[in-house]
C-alpha cells in the first residue's frame, strides 16, 4: 500500500497516518519529494483494507499495491487448473484439448433436448449445456422448465454419455441442481450473489462462472475466490461479453479479457460467442476470435429449431450451422496449438431409450 | 410489433412471417414501402415474446411498440404510489415531504448504532438505515454481524422511533430479515436475482430496490415487477450510480434517471448519493441535486466516526457534515415544492434503555 | 512517480530501473516490502513521461502521483477564475451570478434568430449562442449557414446587446469566427482537436469548451491546459453528457463532474442540459440538478419553434418553457448561493432595425 | 420511418402529423392497434431527417427503418472494395491477402525509422507506418517531428519500397501530408472532425479512417461516407479498441465489430491490436482474434527498441517479437481463408542510401 499525502501536509498529520498503519502490524517508509511525500507501508496490506486510510486529513490517494486475490491467482499456483467435468473420464477444461459445451438455451421438452444432444455430440462437443431455471428480465417471460428440466438433462446424460452443464440461481436450488447436473453454471446477473457462490463452494462440483455484464477482471478473479475459499477450486471462467454504449451487438465480447485472464490466472477460461454477439451469424466468427485468443474452450447455444427456440430464438444456432462452425473451428484450434476432441462414431441418441439410461 | 423485412424479401418469405404472428393470436397488416416492407402487428405484442421472429427468413428487424412492464408503468396506476414504512404512522416515501433515510453502511455494534441513530434522527432523518449482511467483492472483507445486527436493529428502532432498512441478500434470509426490518433493501449486485425478488414479493412489507450497476431504466422497471407481479406493490426504487468508463468517483450518478423514472412509474424514486459518488466531499452537492431533479428522498450513509467504519469509510459523512447537509437542503427541498420533516424534539436515543425497549 | 516492481525482481533489473530515471534527472528511493519492492521517483516526474519505464524488465506498474496538467489547477490558481465575455461590461461567467446562455441549436434565419434573442433575453438570459457552423453525424444533414450566420449574429448582438457564442470547427474558421463572435465554443467532437485547441489558445478571446462524449475529466483538464499553455486563459468547461450503455436519455449527464471539476480547477463549470439529456422535458430538472450541483451556469437550446427546428427539434425548448424554466430556478439558484440577473426592461429586439445596429 | 403514437392520441394530432409528412413528400399509412396507432411513413425517410416529428403531440416515438448511410452500404456496391495503397503495384488491403501495416507509433529521428522500416518489411509487413503529427493528451507530450518526420517517411520510402502511412490532424496540413504519404490516416480523436474529413474525401489518396473511442459502428459507417460523399472511395477502417469501464487494457477490442462492419460495408477492416489493448504482450493474441474474426488486416507498432520509445512504449513490440507474431499469424491468416505475403528476399534497407532514394 502506498499512501499518497496532499501538498502541504503537516507532520502530525503524517505522524497519525503512519500510526494508523503500524497499529495494523505493517512497518513506514516515508519518502519526501519535491511535491508530494509518499508513505510506503511495509507488511500484509490486506490488514490495511477495513481502515479508512482516505479519511484522514492530509491524505490525497491509497494506492494498492498487492491484488486482492490470493488463491485464483497464478502465483498461488504454478500448474494450470484442469477441471474434469462428469464421472468416469469425464470432459476436461484447461487442458491442450479445447473444450467445447453445447445445447439449448433452456430444455423445452424431452424431444428437443435428445435431438440437441445427438446433433452436438456427433459434431464434437464434449458436454451438454441445457437450462432447466432461466433468469429472465421480464417476470412474463418462460422461465425453464425446474424439476422437470433436471431430471430430463440426468436421462440425456445417461444415453449421450456427455457430461450436463446448468444453470442454478438460487441458493434453495444448490442442492437438487448439484444432483442432477455434472457441472453448476453461475450466470452472469448472479457473478455477485456472494451466498449462492459460497453455497456453490461447499460442493465438490465443478463451477462455471460467468463474468458479469459490468465486472471488471478482479471482480470476476474475486467472485471465483469466493468459491475457491470454501474448498471448491474446480472452477471455470467464462467471458460471455460486457455491457458498453454500443448497440450493434446484444454485448461486447471483450475477447482481450481471455489473455488478461490467462495471464493473471491458473483456473481455465472459455468464452460464450452467443450471449456476446447475440445474433446466430455472429457466433461462428467470435468462436474462432476467442480460441485464436487463447481461450480453452466455448459454450454455444445449439437449438434444433431456432426459430421456435422459448428464449434466445435469435442467438442459437441450428444443428447444421454448428456442424460447419465445429469443421472449421479444428484450423484454428490447430493455429492455437490446441487439439479437437475426435468426432463419436454415430451411435444415435436415441430419445425412447432414455427412460432406461 | 413492427417487423421490418429485407429488402428483396419474397412472397413466400413474407406468408410465413405472417403466418407466425397470426399463429401467436394477432393480426397481421402490410405495408410496402419504397426500400421496404413493414408487418404491422395488431393485438397483444406480449404473445409474441416467446417467438423468434427475427430468425425468420426476410427479416431484417423486429420493433417492440409496446413497453414489457406493466403493474409499475404510470399507465397502470394514475396516482403516485406512497409506501410508508414501519408501524402506526410510520414513515412516508413518495408523498410531498422529502423522505431521508440516513445511517452507517453496516452495523458494527450496539453503541455506534445507537449513536448513529441519535444523530441521524436529531438532524431530521426519517428512517435508519444499517447493513446486517454486507456484499463484499472479496472473501476476506468485512461481512457484517448478521442476525446479531438484525436484533440490534429492532433494538434501536423501539428506542428511537425510526423505521429501519437493511439489505437481504439471500431467498434463505429473506422470513428472518422481515421479522427484524421494515423495510427490505435488495442492493444493486442483486436488482436481477430473480429469485430474491420473487420471495420479497411474497411479503407484505415494503421493498427498496436498487438500480444495478449496468441496468438500464426498462431493466430496473422490469426487476420491479417481478415484485408487482407477486402482489407486493410496497417498492421504491433507488438510482444509485451506474458503471461508465469514468474513474473520478465511485459510480457516474445517472440524475437524469430520476426524471425518466418519475414519467414512466409511479413507484417513489430516491437516490443514494454516497454511493453513486463514493466520496464523503460529493455526498451534499449530489443529494441536492438529486432533490432539484424531483427525487423523492435520499439515503445516506452517516457513521460516527468515519476513518473508523468497517466498510465504505471513504464515502460516509460524520454526524457533523450530515446535520450542515440537512440543514442547507431544506432550501432545494423548498425550491422544488417539498416539505422536510420537523426537527424532532431532541429526546436522547440512550443505548442503555435499549435492552428493554 | 513510484514504481512497482515483479515479485522477484532481480538485483540488475533494479539497477537498470533506477538508472533510467536518475538518467532522467531525479532521485530513486527503494521500499523492499514483503511482496514487492518499491521504487519511489523524487524530483519532476513529468520528465519520466516520455520514458518507457514499464518495458523494462522486472516492472509490474508504474504509478503517477502528480496530476498532469498544472495551469488549470486551483493549486495554480488560488482565485476562481470569472471569464467576462463581451465588449464593455459583457457577461460574466464563475462569479456569483449565475449564467445562463441560450438560442438556437443553429442560426437558420434572420428572423428566428431576432425572435429567438428576443424571448431569451426576456426571460433572463445573458450570452445567446447559435450555431453557425454545425457537426452533423451525416454528411446528408443541415450543416449550418456558415458565413451568413455569422453575419447574423454580430447583428442581432448589436441591437440585443447579448454577447454571442457560436462554434468553431476547424483551423481555417478560427479567424473569421473570432471577428464576429464574442466566444468561441469547440464542441465535444473536437474536445481533442489539439491544432484546434492551440488556434484558439492564440487568441484573447473567451472559450467554451464542451467535454468529450468519453473524456475522462483529466483529459478535458489537459483539453483545456492546451489553451491555457498558449496564453489564453479565458476558458469555460462544460459538461453536456457522456456517452454510456443507458439508452433512455441521448447521453447521461455526469451531475459529479460538477464539484469534482470545481475542486480541481479555477476554471468556470457550466452544464448543457440540452444535449446532455436529449429531450426538452428533460431541460427543466437537469438544469435545476446542475445548479443544485454548483454549476457556474446553463447553456440551453431554445427555439421560437421547435417542432420547425433543422436540428436538435426534441431537446430544444419553446420560449415559453424557457421563461418557466428560468422562473423556477431562480430558487434552486438561492437555494445555491447565487444570483440571477434582472430581467431587463422590455424593450423589444426588433429584427427591423438590426442592420443599422 | 414508423412513428408510433401516444395511447390516447387525438384524430386531430393523427392529421397533424400525417401533414408534416406528406408536406415532406412521403406517403402515410395508419395501422390502429389495440394499444397504440403506428403510422407508417413510405418514401424517402431522410427527407424527414430535418422534421422534428417526435416534437409533435401525440408521437411517443420515431423509429427509423432505412439506414443513415448510402455510399458505404454493402447494398450500393456488390463487390469488396479493394484499396491499393502505393504507386505501381502497391499494397493492397481489402483482398484475399491480409495486409500488415508496421512501425512506430512516431517517427523519432532517421536512423530508428529505416531500421524499424528495416525490420518489419523482414518480416513480411506491406505497408510502413510512422507518425509526423502525434496527438497527445497533455500539451506538455511529444508531439512529432513534423514536417521532418515527412521528408524522412518519404525517404525510407524510396529506400524499402513500402508505401507509408501517417496520420493527419489539421485541414491546413492536407496537402503537405498528401505530398509525402501514400495513405493519410484519420485518428480516433478525429473520426468525428468533419472538415477534415471532407477535406481528404477531396484527395484522391488511400484514407485510413480510425473508430472514435466511443463511436458506434453507425458513426463510424457515417464518418466514411463523409469521405465518399466528396468523391474520394479509397476508405479503410480501423477497429482500435473502444473505451468501457474496463481498465485491465487500454481500451476494448470490439472484436466483434469486425464481423458486423463486413456485413454492413463494401469497404476494407483492419484492426490496431496495438491501441485495442496497450500492452506489447497483449498485441499477438489481439492480432491472431482479429485475423480469426474475418479483419483484412493489421496495423501494429514495433519499435526498434521499445523502452526508448518516445510515446507509446507501453505497447510497442520489438522487431523480435514482430517477427515471432508475424510467424504464427500465417496459420490463423490460413483458417481464415487468406494468404500473407512472402517474406522478401533479404534486401537490407540501409539509411546512407536514403538520401539519394
Amino acid at each position: 500500500m502506498i499512501i499518497v499525502t496532499r501538498p502541504h501536509v503537516t507532520d502530525p498529520e503524517l505522524d497519525a497516518i503512519r500510526e494508523v498503519v503500524e497499529r495494523a502490524g505493517l512497518q513506514t517508509h516515508l519518502s519526501r519529494g519535491e511535491h508530494r511525500t509518499i508513505v510506503g507501508c511495509i507488511g500484509d496490506e490486506r490488514m490495511l483494507a477495513e481502515v479508512g486510510l482516505s479519511t484522514l486529513p492530509g491524505v490525497e490517494s491509497v494506492i494498492p499495491v498487492l491484488k486482492p486475490y490470493r488463491q485464483v491467482a497464478r502465483e498461488f499456483r504454478a500448474d494450470p487448473t484442469v477441471v474434469v467435468v462428469g464421472e468416469g473420464e469425464g470432459a476436461s477444461i484447461g487442458g491442450n484439448q479445447l473444450a467445447v459445451i453445447a445445447g439449448p438455451c433452456s430444455v423445452e421438452g424431452r424431444e428437443m433436448l435428445f435431438s440437441a444432444a445427438a446433433s452436438v455430440r456427433a459434431a464434437g462437443a464434449t458436454l451438454l449445456r441445457g437450462g432447466a431455471f432461466k433468469p429472465r428480465s421480464s417476470p412474463y417471460a418462460f422461465r425453464g422448465l425446474g424439476e422437470e428440466a433436471l431430471a430430463l438433462l440426468a436421462e440425456v446424460r445417461a444415453v449421450s454419455g456427455l457430461p450436463v452443464v446448468t444453470e442454478v440461481m438460487d441458493t434453495r436450488q444448490v442442492e437438487i441442481v448439484a444432483e442432477h447436473a455434472d457441472m453448476l453454471q453461475i450466470g452472469a446477473r448472479n457473478m455477485q450473489n456472494f451466498p449462492l457462490l459460497s453455497a456453490v463452494g461447499d460442493l465438490r462440483r465443478p463451477v462455471l462462472l460467468k463474468r458479469g455484464l459490468s465486472a471488471t477482471v478482479e471482480e470476476l478473479l474475486l467472485a471465483a475466490e469466493y468459491i475457491l475459499a470454501r474448498g471448491n477450486d474446480q472452477v471455470v471462467l467464462c467471458e460471455r461479453g460486457i455491457r458498453t454504449f454500443k448497440t450493434a451487438t446484444r454485448n461486447t465480447l471483450d475477447v482481450s479479457a481471455v489473455p488478461v485472464l490467462k495471464r493473471e490466472t491458473h483456473l481455465p477460461v472459455i468464452v460464450d460467442p452467443s450471449h456476446a454477439g447475440g445474433k446466430s451469424w455472429l457466433v461462428a466468427p467470435l468462436s474462432f476470435a476467442a480460441v485464436a485468443a487463447g481461450a480453452d474452450g466455448l459454450i454455444i447455444e445449439v437449438h434444433p429449431k431456432p426459430s421456435e427456440a422459448r428464449s434466445d430464438a435469435e442467438q442459437s444456432v441450428a444443428p447444421g450451422e454448428f456442424g460447419d462452425l465445429m469443421s472449421r473451428l479444428r484450423a484454428f484450434a490447430g493455429a492455437a496449438g490446441r487439439t479437437m476432441s475426435a468426432i463419436p462414431d454415430n451411435v444415435p441418441v436415441d430419445p425412447g431409450s432414455g427412460a432406461g439410461g
